[in-house]
């Protein structure tokens, strides 16, 4: 008799190569920790037919859900539905109105419907379509044997979460036999490394039910609180001491939750306050601007920017003076100030925010190493500015993103204290 | 009989709860592409002894070599060697050299030597010791059968790192049967679907040594050719008629090779040319120029941009004509003419593109839908105007991220056509 639980099988010679890290299993395993399913077993294979098979026959012994990510695109290469069917001797067929559905997905978005995209409207006799509604390769919702299901995904991320979300879900809370009800809640840090966290609340994170788990990647600090009830209702009830707490013990350096960024929050807070901003970046080079508007709805309060990656531009779009430039430098005090003053004048707002460092991995010195960063915050009451040193050895992509969340996060500091 | 093969097996339960992306899988299965060793499957399970002796024994029937990341640390969570040991009814033995060496290593690094890291010193009987340069907990190289032959190494990347490269890497170029020394390489395509380039290439795709295989993700499209010979230099060589027959069938739409993005080709044609660019941006709202500065060394092409998100901008900070925002309305072919007209004379540069659309989920209309973008190219022989339709169902990210990738790859088809 298989255990119950699910088990993750990814697909994809480019894992078997180290091209990619496997984010997709990580986000899965994240997923199924949320929902309080049992999960022991991830397993990685490639684009070949018979280990697949064999992958998939050694989990059907082992676990009740079997969750797939990869090999359903067009290519000859992509043989995950194929190699599900052969395992269980299930004979495929096609489903015309995939086949419309996927002609007329690719034509709407301007792409050439290629013959091999037929393959993809080819499914076991007696599975059930798992929409895809942001790419053209549906999944499949799978029971070859009464105690065994098999979910298909995509690879691209995008897509795989996008399904899960909508589709799978739904179906896992239903059908794969969750002891109760799991409610999760991110609460979101900046300002705040991993460790000095999990030491404010280390007496919580032994507690059984709700959980406490801290989560670290780069700039960003996160703790999942997890409680197991019999209504979702009760497990919510459960979290709210916990998470104000939490609250209590960490202040301003809590800034959101779940799906909540540095970005949205400071929209958010000066779209309450009627306020409105712009940007004035160098080293970032068009990072914060991107970070406000990756937030839909930011064009009420989001004004725009100016990339000043040259001086000449720093000049002529932002009024800062050579003067300035020639005596201190591009990456100084005086001129990352005058270009927070000059964006906010030019755009008429109330807030602005100006960035200018040295990236790297070239243009550092002894004096100005790679690394260190200027910023400023101009607001209705003046202009404060401040240095970051990141380090060099962080590298180009980490010392620019670090500059977005160190700038959104004074931003978001002022307008807390202004009350 | 086992295929000859290498198996990744990674222990622990932090990698099931999807705290951590599995990063040591990534980087052994690179090494091992990198030393021509066959890599078949990847598996995952948690801090369990039944479940790990179970992997064991499995990978056993499969592979040769099998290597193992976790589970070597002192606290009762950490069961790889016992497992191991377990799964070959060998019994374990305490190294008492071994055991001095950690007392010893621990004290140095002032850190307390608990009577639980007395358990890093047993080892199998007939284990050989894979020493620990960096940290406590040595690994070992043991055949329980002669055919077969386990790896252990921490799960902590950088001791990991170091102890493969120092014993690990000699013993499996002397031990594990390479078959040879694989090269690859991957070309970079844009403006063709996967699908479509899939089946320009079909025949080469079951080609066995070389391998060409295909990879997409959003806006993204590659080709890997992999080739296996007895030395680097002659697998490098067996590429060079692959790529040059590849590139004849697919033309410009391949932008590049290995680790070039569309905006380093950019960056490059225009280095060459010492011309200059510039960017102005509604909906992708910084984006482009994120991804322009992304690249090193992008200063000395890349003058800056405008995000002009709202229309006093457009007219402030680029000069477009208020009665053309009136009469046709932002996102329009007048609007982003006139953008990248405006962005061009300002920052004075060569090239200069621009981007206005509609990226939702609010703001759509029947007549101007979410996922309609202009974007323009203004250049030394004038400016020319397109439009894109990505559909609304792609997701504001998607629909940012493919205005950059169409705005970026006009510029570059243009600067090819200009020889």
């Amino acid at each position: 008799m298989a255990e119950a639980g699910v088990e993750i099988l990814c697909v994809g010679t480019e894992l078997l190569l180290g091209d990619i890290l496997n984010g997709n299993a990580r986000w899965i395993a994240e997923q199924l920790a949320c929902l309080g399913l049992p999960h022991y077993r991830q397993t990685v294979v490639g684009d070949n037919k018979d280990r697949l098979v064999a992958a998939v026959r050694e989990a059907s012994q082992r676990c009740r859900v079997l969750v797939t990510t990869g090999g359903l695109g067009p290519t000859p290469d992509d043989l995950t539905t194929e190699a599900l069917a052969a395992a269980f001797e299930t004979p495929l067929e096609e489903r015309p109105e995939l086949w419309l559905e996927i002609q007329r997905k690719l034509s709407a978005g301007g792409r050439a419907v290629a013959l091999s995209n037929r393959s993809q409207a080819y499914f076991p006799r007696g599975a059930e379509i798992l929409p895809n509604p942001k790419g053209s390769a549906p999944g499949m919702i799978w029971s070859p044997r009464p105690d065994f299901t098999i979910l298909t995904f995509p690879g691209v991320p995008s897509e795989m979460q996008a399904m899960w979300t909508e589709t799978a879900v739904p179906w896992l809370q239903a059908n794969a036999g969750t002891s109760g009800v799991f409610v999760s809640r991110q609460l979101r840090f900046s300002g705040i490394g991993e460790s000095d966290l999990a030491e404010r609340v280390a007496d919580l994170l032994t507690s059984t039910n709700p959980t406490v788990a801290p989560y670290a990647s780069l700039g960003d600090v996160k703790l999942r609180l997890t409680a197991c009830a019999p209504t979702a209702d009760a497990a919510a009830q459960m979290l709210v001491p916990l998470e104000a707490e939490l609250r209590r013990r960490t202040g301003d350096h809590c800034y959101g939750v779940d799906e909540d960024s540095l970005a949205s929050v400071v929209i958010d807070l000066l779209r309450h306050r009627h306020q409105t901003m712009a940007v004035a970046e160098s080293c970032t080079g068009g990072g914060l601007a991107a970070a406000l508007t990756a937030v839909p709805g930011s064009s009420s309060v989001f004004q725009g920017g100016v990339v000043a990656y040259s001086n000449d531009v720093k000049q002529g779009l932002l009024g800062v003076s050579p003067d300035l430039l020639v005596t201190h430098g591009a990456v100084s005090e005086p001129v990352v100030e005058a270009m927070a003053r000059g964006v906010r004048e030019r755009l008429e707002c109330d807030w602005a925010i100006a960035v200018s460092g040295i990236a790297g991995p070239g243009g550092g010195s002894v004096e100005k190493p790679v690394g260190l960063v200027h910023l400023a915050l101009a607001g209705p009451h003046g202009c404060e500015t401040w240095v970051q040193h990141f380090g060099e050895r962080r590298g180009r992509a980490a010392i620019q993103r670090l500059s977005v969340i160190r700038g959104l996060d004074r931003l978001r500091l002022r307008l807390l204290a202004q009350v």
